[in-house]
């Protein structure tokens, strides 16, 4: 199955956040926080907005876009006005 | 009945989400996540918005959309705009 | 009484929902759901905009436009925009 | 005293609801429907705008528009958008 | 001390509303009505959008506006689009 | 320390606000009335929106602006929209 | 790792606040106020919107952008429009 995101958006898989503390203690997953990170997967076709391109990690809004989850990974899909930076 | 959607609008059938878990345990349905994915039926006649086609899978944002029951079957009348992607 | 929606309004004439279950129990109508159905009697003089003509089905909008009881009969005066399809 | 209502507004007189049941019981203010209807008396200046004129009656939006008292008697002013149907 | 309002805005002094009844009862403030009838005393200078001059009567929307105290009366500071008719 | 504001933003000393009763009786703070009158010492290089200039006494609406502490005194900046009067 | 904010976008670090009172007494972290103050680190690449540069200390808004952390040092993503002033 592949998702192609339409116009402005952006598809974005998400990381895994460590879920260990540095003694090696596991977080249940309500207490970690949301890393706001991702790397790019897929873009929409409007060329004038989309700034980002497939393999680039970025930083995004919190509470942005839609949550997605295809085959046990989960994905965003983000407009681009709600992506903030890009990690080099 | 034909439903033929206005403007920038689009009609998607909704998949009936799978019922039962993997030991084969019948979910009722307010248990049961929304799925957001469905089949275009039917497009509006604005040509310079409208991107998908009928047969096309598309994924749409939550709580968009107006939902109609024809014959048993359940549709959402959605804006061009609240779908987010295409599935391949 | 002949009332003549302004601009860009459409004037529909709302289907009496069928008040009785398939058994024949009479619904009291709070426990009917609202239909969104409707026959469109007049519309207003923004051609440009209205893409609807008297005697058309059409389904709108929950929530939208005004209720106007005239003769007994229940209309609902609606914006174009809240049309969301035609039903052939 | 005469007011003059500015540019896309319009004044309308509102019609005293009838208080009066069938039967003739008299119905106190606050149990009676609004009745969102009035008869133009004064417009704006906004000849673009502005599609009705002094003398005929029109279907407003609920809440629409600023409530005046003027000798006794009620009048809104209301944008002429507020403005639904004319009734003739 | 002479206050300018600037732009489209518009300065109104309050009238001071009758505070007795018809049989001559003093109405203690908070009991009293809002006039939203005041005097344009200066007008910005946004020659196109203005529409009043000092002198004149108006009513404005209720709510509109900031208050102001000088000298022991009250004024109020509009944007024009906030006067709804000129009384004359 | 100085401050400049950006682009149609204006920076506004706060009067402080007479603390004492025509009788000499201190009041505390939060029983004083918020002044929104202030001189301008600072503006952006907006040409085009900003109409006032430093040393100018200005009003403004209530609740506009964010607060900002300089050696002990006390500023607002604010957009040029949310100044409404100059006094002279 | 080195994070390029998008478009009209400027990353800022944010000042660590004096946790010491004048007297030495040390301050939780609760109880200080949020400085609103930081100096540029990155800039995004819309050259007519983005008016500061990286090593400026500026002023935000209130409840603005994104908190990010990094390396242990806290920075914020925010919008241009967002910056109220520049401190020389």
């Amino acid at each position: 199955m592949k998702v192609k995101p339409l116009a402005d958006r952006v598809m974005v898989k998400l990381e895994k956040s460590e879920a260990k503390t540095a003694g090696g203690i596991i977080i249940p997953d309500t207490a970690q926080e949301k890393t706001q990170q991702g790397t790019v997967v897929e873009v929409g076709d409007d060329k004038e907005v989309i700034k980002v391109k497939a393999g680039q990690k970025v930083m995004y809004d919190k509470y942005a876009g839609t949550q997605v989850k295809i085959d046990g990974n989960e994905y965003l899909i983000l407009k681009m006005a709600d992506i903030l930076a890009v990690i080099e």
